[in-house]
């Protein structure tokens, strides 16, 4: 998405330890003009594929969720990082790896929300390792809910976490690909 | 707002010790149509000031504010809980009450996305004690932009803090305003 690409070019800064700060448009400010752009672009790429439920996880991912889920005319679900690790009987529960902040986090979703007539749409700001998709779709996994694919704003695809996905059947799609980055530079796919 | 107040009235639940479950439509699975009225709401509300910013705190509120900023066409600010107690000089920081998780969060936001020249509108989906707002104005005091007001989705009026901020002069308007709540049943202002 050209948009895209374009605003990371300008905005964006690429940091040591393959770190690509988006901050000024994506994840802390939100330019919410780029985010509705990014959700009718997703709209185009799994407008026909009877959505109803679009699934993020808290917090940078809720933004552009919430406006795809307005695209789509369906509800959002967030899943939350869980304060213990003592989880009830009412809820899914995955454990997902933080590449940002160096952690595990319980992340959980309540059973009402996920259902096994949902087809549900993935979402997420970013797609580095994909520790966060995978933990998404084994809470989907976990509901009998029907992963129809993964919509990401920005993929570091020489991280390795698309392709893994897109390797065991996963319709992902990203609407910034990065194939490199050095110290002070980017380079699409 | 009427919209709102059914749905709390039809899929709401009250809890003892004064919570209200809203995680089928608002802070957990979230309706996106009930939103984007919601945002059309706070822009009538809220038009006429100037607003060129929206600010909230991470992860709940982050929906509504984004669909806010959206039909205010003005970027969302979210504030972050901090790591760290640690605070880095290119933060503002203030101290934020968890009324329901009771405990205490460091919240941040980096100086270049609060300006002095900015006209800030905060935005939550809930008011109990108003401790995320006083944090949330603090940060903004901090950075001498203008508060313009507050805009809730659910206040519980009976816990206070809604008036003690009105008391101090800020604006706070609330979609709907909880008089009382007792073990099965609530009650609106």
């Amino acid at each position: 998405m050209e948009l895209l690409e374009k605003r990371i070019l300008a905005d964006g800064k690429v940091l040591p330890g393959g770190i690509l700060k988006v901050d000024g448009f994506l994840n802390h400010q939100i330019d919410t003009g780029l985010l509705y752009e990014m959700a009718l672009e997703l709209h185009r790429l799994f407008g026909g594929e009877g959505v109803n439920k679009i699934l993020t996880i808290e917090a940078s991912g809720i933004a552009i969720a919430a406006m795809t889920g307005y695209v789509f005319s369906c509800p959002l679900v967030f899943a939350k990082k869980s304060k213990t690790s003592n989880i009830s009987s009412s809820l899914y529960s995955a454990e997902v790896e933080s590449f940002t902040h160096g952690n595990v986090n319980t992340v959980v979703v309540s059973r009402e929300y996920l259902r096994p007539t949902d087809r549900v749409l993935i979402v997420d700001d970013f797609l580095a390792t994909g520790a966060a998709l995978v933990g998404l779709k084994a809470l989907c996994d976990q509901a009998g809910a029907t992963v129809v694919g993964a919509g990401i704003a920005i993929e570091k695809v020489f991280q390795g976490g698309g392709d893994a996905l897109r390797a065991q059947g996963v319709r992902v799609e990203s609407l910034a690909k990065i194939a490199e980055m050095s110290d002070d530079s980017l380079r699409f796919c």
